[in-house]
């Protein structure tokens, strides 16, 4: 499959506004990819990918998520999760990619991990700060993009688990563990 | 070792200020073991514990922990941390404290941890509410304490993590594990 046929299947499985968020994250990956050192072109196809099962049906999502067997575990947690492990595992299975670093920074778009990858951390900034975002500091974030990659996703991260703990929701041990690894190992 | 002596023994290893606030769990302890059904006995015991290697110098903490070798994984997070499990060993090497729900209630009176039992819960709480803690949010968690004690609790570890990441301090897991328990679990 080329580019194109990927672009034009993933843009058919969403609504036309989560596509225009997908078009934001594949130039901001692609500028942040250039300013930090990381690859453009894994980051502008993990871009692509990485809201590919967005829309998908909760069923759908955890079927996937049970085929691979990898990311069980985040069956127990919000379903706004899920959308990322699905994601790298159809990228593998119906998209052909094999590039694991590409297929990791799918994975972990939306959480995060300890040990983050440059591309993870591109990816995932990408995916917080494009233009199309919106929410309480993310100026703040996209400032501190300019220069620092950590900073910004760091305040990323933090402004996800201030969100949570507002809404009295759980809060996944990952997006945690991401940010006391950003915090330790600067 | 009766309990006179035992009080003597911890009064004397911290600053007048710090056995203020031990007297202040205590009391509290006490209130909410009542309040909630705990025993109110175990609630007294392990308040007059929790604090006792709080002023110990760090390297005697890390030797107690090492000792023990049961928490060896708090030593990678903030030493604020370590007085806990420190202080549940030396319950039982030097004071003779056998009952295992009084220990777990010392040692994770700061951190909580997924599964608390009521006494734990308890012990937290008052030492998150005792008459002098005053920091932003302690009234609110006094009114919930009057009925609810996990929404309550929950409010502490919401507290505790909002400080850290103002601080832009690591947050420890077992801190973020009580506070998803007590949502899931209500």
């Amino acid at each position: 499959m080329d580019k194109q046929q990927m672009i034009e299947s993933i843009r058919s499985g969403m609504p036309e506004r989560r596509w225009q968020h997908v078009q934001g994250v594949i130039s901001t990956a692609i500028v942040l990819a250039k300013r930090f050192g990381a690859d453009p072109d894994k980051a502008e196809l993990a871009a692509i990918l990485h809201d590919l099962a967005k829309y998908w049906p909760v069923d759908r999502m955890e079927e996937a998520i049970r085929e691979e067997g990898a990311d069980l575990g985040i069956l127990s947690y919000d379903k706004e999760l899920w959308h990322a492990p699905a994601g790298a595992y159809i990228s593998r299975r119906d998209y052909g990619v094999t590039d694991i670093e590409v297929l990791d920074s799918v994975r972990y778009h939306t959480s995060g991990r300890a040990g983050m990858t440059l591309l993870d951390k591109v990816v995932c900034l990408a995916d917080y700060m494009e233009p199309g975002r919106d929410f309480p500091g993310v100026d703040g974030i996209r400032e501190l993009a300019e220069t620092d990659l950590d900073a910004a996703l760091r305040a990323g991260f933090d402004s996800t688990i201030r969100f949570l703990l507002e809404k009295g929701k759980v809060i996944y041990p990952l997006t945690l563990a991401a940010r006391n690894d950003l915090i330790r190992n600067p």
